[in-house]
């Protein structure tokens, strides 16, 4: 718990932005970080360990009816549980190490268990990042799951939030908005459009934090966080913790394909502000544009370069036509 | 998770030698441990860190209705949800480094928030294992609590369960059974008496793991576990895992002195049987006798030598008068 613990942006309710409870909360555990202690209140905390490099470590709660639906595809809830926390070793340029796993169930459904650790061990695997411990128990009412990564970063190339420089390029991996599309078809707030929703629901389902290349980032980008709170807010963090401004190019911006029909005002609120993306946006120098797409193109992962880290204060949406774009709601960010 | 995931006793269940569904779970979760990881299915588990030492890492989910009662008093909450995972590292050995909390919590209450995270942070302050980072996010029902510790230990003189060797001594920390009366009582297995209740409830609430003792037996003692599950249920686990057995002494075992008008076979239960006890039970070899008991004495930790591990498989109690003790129940293994 930090100044900011992070929170993941609840499935079952819209973002309300009366509700700021979580200060409150926020106020009892926030306590001044030992020496030694880094990144507390970023993606992951950094332990200091001994030979100069860091423990990074992150730990995530998902509840079912507020973190996922009922229904979930268990091989698809073992995915997204391990995926959302390498998301934030990712956000560290950390490297993975292993995890833990809390299952609090309420009974023992051998299919269940079966199709859950089977989509949870196979990104394991592929992540490099063994479950080596847990705790199981009966739950009283539905399936809570908990999940801590740990991995290694050297502490003074960890992407941290604090880390932008004025005149840095801020990237975006991957595409942006189809999460928060799938959610509001799901609550509602979209009318149902199924082709829609099959374009758009595995990117909330089972998305896919570049775990691989972000690995290789440090030493070349400066701060970075995953966008699960939403483009805006986190970028946000990243402005406010490191005291600079940003201008960012709507058009610039990786908008996720299936969302071409929609219109605009909608297609700006979910790729601005939309959550559930378990991408990074990271900053770096431009003088090391060239070598980070070399990177992602060797890692097969695309990026996008959406706009720069300004001195003034302020965090500013260009449109294509020179306008400014402003939003509804910025992000979740609320206990509600 | 591992060959055997370690569980907590939970308040609102007797045991339930029938119900042995938790193989079924392990059965999905064990994986092999890659190469250079130890300890899965140990307290803790082991993750090499660079210059041999590694982490060791722990986590528990403590449920409302099934590990505490919605009663509980919230600032021995906070301890004991801390306390029973320090009990983990200590158990190992290893000195902590920092922990991480995640909170569901059906409703904000300041009060309970403020208490809360008063008895967290005055066990994490003394024991020096400072709260890095978390989550909260809000429940549907009752309260989840996720905390995960991590410690550093130097694996060759980790405390692992199958360390023992034939012919240490067996010694246990602290005072046996108290915790096991007090829950008897609360749950009407034993009739009501107040008295009693009050002088083996604090064992219960606000258990005191001995980690500042623990950090010093690596080099003099070979194998440990907490005995959370009861002692002969965890020095079975030693004893299967050392591929050895075991003598013990009724009459050497440190018995809490509230149990003295209580009749001997409830006695007995409780100290050889009853979970929640967040003490250790070690092996060490007989020439370190000396050694670690000027080691408890430095530390104002009361130990007891209540037994030798032999080469014959099995697990023998004796009473004063030379005759075997035998349970109906051997502790708490169960998902129940």
């Amino acid at each position: 718990m930090s100044a900011r613990p992070r929170f993941r942006r609840p499935l079952a309710a819209r973002p309300n932005p009366l509700d700021n409870e979580f200060d409150l909360i926020a106020r009892y555990f926030s306590r001044p970080a030992p020496s030694g202690y880094l990144g507390v209140g970023d993606d992951c905390a950094l332990l200091p360990l001994a030979g100069g490099r860091h423990l990074a470590t992150s730990t995530d709660l998902l509840i079912e009816g507020r973190h996922f639906f009922a229904d979930a595809q268990p091989e698809a809830l073992g995915h997204k549980a391990l995926a959302v926390n390498l998301s934030d070793l990712a956000a560290m340029g950390a490297q993975p190490l292993g995890c833990l796993l809390g299952l609090s169930l309420p009974a023992v459904d051998a299919d269940w268990l079966e199709q859950f650790a089977s989509g949870f061990h196979a990104l394991a695997d592929s992540a490099g990042c063994p479950l080596v411990g847990g705790d199981t128990t009966r739950s009283i009412s539905g399936i809570v799951i908990s999940v801590t990564v740990m991995g290694q970063v050297d502490a003074r190339q960890a992407l941290r939030r604090d880390a932008a420089m004025v005149d840095d390029d801020i990237w975006v991996t991957g595409a942006l908005g189809a999460p928060d599309i799938a959610l509001q078809l799901l609550n509602g707030t979209l009318p149902m459009d199924q082709s829609l929703l099959a374009a758009t629901r595995p990117t909330l389902d089972r998305p896919e934090p570049p775990w691989q290349f972000a690995q290789k980032l440090p030493g070349l980008a400066h701060a970075a966080l995953d966008i699960s709170d939403g483009l805006l807010q986190d970028l946000g963090h990243i402005l406010e913790a490191s005291k600079c401004g940003a201008e960012l190019h709507f058009a610039s911006m990786p908008v996720h394909p299936a969302l071409q029909a929609l219109d605009t005002g909608t297609v700006q609120q979910a790729v601005l502000a939309g959550g559930d993306v378990y991408q990074l946006c990271f900053t770096a120098a431009a003088d090391k544009r060239q070598a980070i797409q070399q990177l992602a193109d060797d890692a097969g992962q695309p990026i996008s370069r959406i706009g720069r880290i300004v001195k003034q204060a302020g965090l500013h949406v260009w449109s294509a036509d020179g306008q400014t774009i402003s939003l509804a709601s910025r992000g979740y960010d609320h206990f509600s």
